[in-house]
């Protein structure tokens, strides 16, 4: 298959940062590419061959992009599972999979897959409705704490609240849901993994997410982990045997824990470019996103080793700003050694929306650590004043 | 000035693959580009916030285009340096400066700019015409062999010429020209130099191009020149000398000679990103071209030294093919370790047209010379077969 200045067609469902980043790779090596999402302003509307406005979730236009294009992939896992399961049907190359979606999509139906499959995850329950799991907490079948899901439908935190009382079901919706066992964890970690049709597979080193103290939130992406190499290959190790279960194309983003006593835990999984591996774009010999479309597109996967230590921050819109975005200080962060802030494209910030991240890459990752704790204290992301 | 995701345009004239790797740069600062170029097909019309097709070397047509935008860069010398003037004077800003461009456009100018700064170069002697310079060598005031240059126009070895017989002006345009003393050298080096509207100034490591020891072509541009740390130190401090003599803003690309006794000569200048700064690109803690965005901003430069050491071979088309364009063989160079196509997305090949380039990036630099040489070998740009 000839790929380069070609008339062949890669389709993206999703013009969100991840599509942004994964056209950058496209435009480096001339693939065409379509692009679908419902936004007129998607970040994604510049970089693309052609781009289209529509519906996500609605069959009709999913199926109907898909029809145009050789090989079909996605930047979120919204997407309509059926248009995507009919197009395969009818020979488009749907990378990954609808079936890796459908095992994945619902947090319920990845838990069943990790037990059926030996992988190591904490203990959870499932439940129809938040009706059915508040009954079997009065009826003392599971007892708080726990940590509560929507098996469908959350995104960046959303759909996951840890529950201590019955009153921490406020406000939650009456979904279908589990109950996970809270785990007390040293680190948070993840893997990413890559595997091509053919079956190459290669796994990227492990990466930290190092939380703030305080806030529960995630705060610096750190690669490679600072764990023992002996807790870095076990994860390793887990993240490629969840990958050979699904039997996916693509990236396979491994989320984990490892718990006080060093077991490795899988959380969850995501099909595609992930906030974990953006280091990898100045850091690693093969950027994540180009390694995606490697994948995809049944090339040799590349190097996956990191040229220098990596961090990532992301650029939230601060509290208490709504409007047109502005980056104050990202000169300052700018004059810095080895920061690439990346500024996604959204016109528009909001508290706690994603509008960016930065990289900062060294030699010596204690120096990298140092200087992201600066960027992460310089910049900050608010609006014009009116 | 806020130029990230804001209403800033910056203008580039030339829509070529310079300007389309100076678009991934803004695309990852979400900066908005307007580009001109003549051709319908520039790589840049992907990428571009909003393409214009129109001639370079019109006035109207630049001064129109130009006045659209608050900052105007270009990628390729040979635009209309009146209309840059107009627009400069009525408050854009032009960066490089027409002032510069015209002190590197005509290359007599920019011998006699040598001159008068003290730096060194080849002898030379400047001639209005073919036709004065053919009477100059048959009154015996110049002695053959010497280099032939048409001082406008010349481009990637175009115009120029090594003239030993009377014979050799064959075919020579009757246009102004230099002819220049030929200089035996062991090395042909470049430093990329990038200064600040605000007067900061770095410069990239010396690299060096490896010629085929027959075809007298350039066959590698590597980084770090594998040259002495003395004469390393001497060539930058030469293009320190360069820059600061043009009072530039951007990148300005030196070329240079190292003589049999390591003298350093400057052959010439490039005011914008240079065939021999791509190595930067996966090399480099700031790649050239966000180096030049940087600049013509005047953000603060980035670090301009290497993660690993960088090789990058030009793709070019292959003699005897002509018409639509395929990479035989990639998949094969994609196999191995730390390579990187860059196909600039011209869909027709011709003999020698520049189509893309490689780059092979490993810490040890005699490992990525012998990959390099294997990716040399083996990539071919061709045509379909009819």
């Amino acid at each position: 298959m000839n790929y380069f200045s070609s008339d062949f067609k890669l389709g993206i469902l999703g013009g969100g940062q991840l599509g942004k980043m994964l056209l950058t790779e496209t435009r480096k090596f001339d693939i065409q590419t379509y692009v679908l999402d419902p936004s007129d302003e998607a970040p994604c509307k510049i970089g693309s061959n052609k781009f289209f406005k529509g519906s996500l979730m609605d069959f009709d236009t999913v199926y109907n992009f898909g029809k145009q294009v050789d090989v079909l992939t996605f930047e979120i896992e919204l997407v309509n599972v059926e248009a995507l399961e009919k197009l395969e049907a009818e020979g488009v190359k749907v990378y990954p999979s609808p079936k890796t979606l459908k095992q994945i999509q619902n947090k319920g139906t990845q838990k069943d897959f990790y037990s059926a499959n030996n992988i190591p995850t904490a203990d959870y329950k499932r439940f129809e409705s938040l009706t059915d799991l508040k009954a079997a907490v009065e009826n003392n079948e599971i007892s708080m704490p726990f940590v509560w899901k929507s098996t469908e439908g959350g995104y960046d935190g959303n759909g996951v609240k840890v529950i201590r009382s019955m009153e921490s079901f406020e406000g939650l919706a009456n979904v279908q849901c589990i109950a996970e066992t809270m785990i007390p964890f040293k680190n948070e970690l993840a893997v990413i993994v890559t595997r091509t049709p053919s079956g190459q597979i290669k796994t990227y080193p492990v990466v930290e997410m190092e939380f703030h103290p305080e806030a529960n939130q995630v705060e610096y992406v750190i690669c490679p982990a600072r764990i023992d190499d002996a807790v870095a290959e076990k994860a390793r190790a887990i993240a490629l045997k969840v990958s050979e279960a699904f039997n996916h194309v693509g990236l396979l983003a491994v989320e984990m824990f490892q718990t006080e006593d060093d077991q490795i835990l899988v959380n969850e999984v995501a099909p595609r470019p992930h906030n974990s591996g953006h280091y990898s774009i100045e850091a690693s010999y093969t950027s994540q996103f180009e390694q995606h479309l490697r994948a995809i597109l049944d090339l040799p996967l590349g190097n996956t080793d990191s040229k220098v230590a990596g961090i990532m921050v992301n650029l939230v819109g601060a509290e208490g700003y709504t409007g047109n975005v502005v980056y104050q200080n990202i000169e300052t962060i700018l004059d810095k050694d080895g920061v690439t802030p990346h500024i996604y494209g959204k016109k528009e910030t909001r508290p706690f929306r994603k509008m960016g991240h930065v990289t900062i890459v060294n030699e010596d990752i204690t120096v990298a650590r140092k200087i992201a704790e600066e960027v992460k204290n310089t910049i900050k992301v608010i609006s014009q004043q009116g």
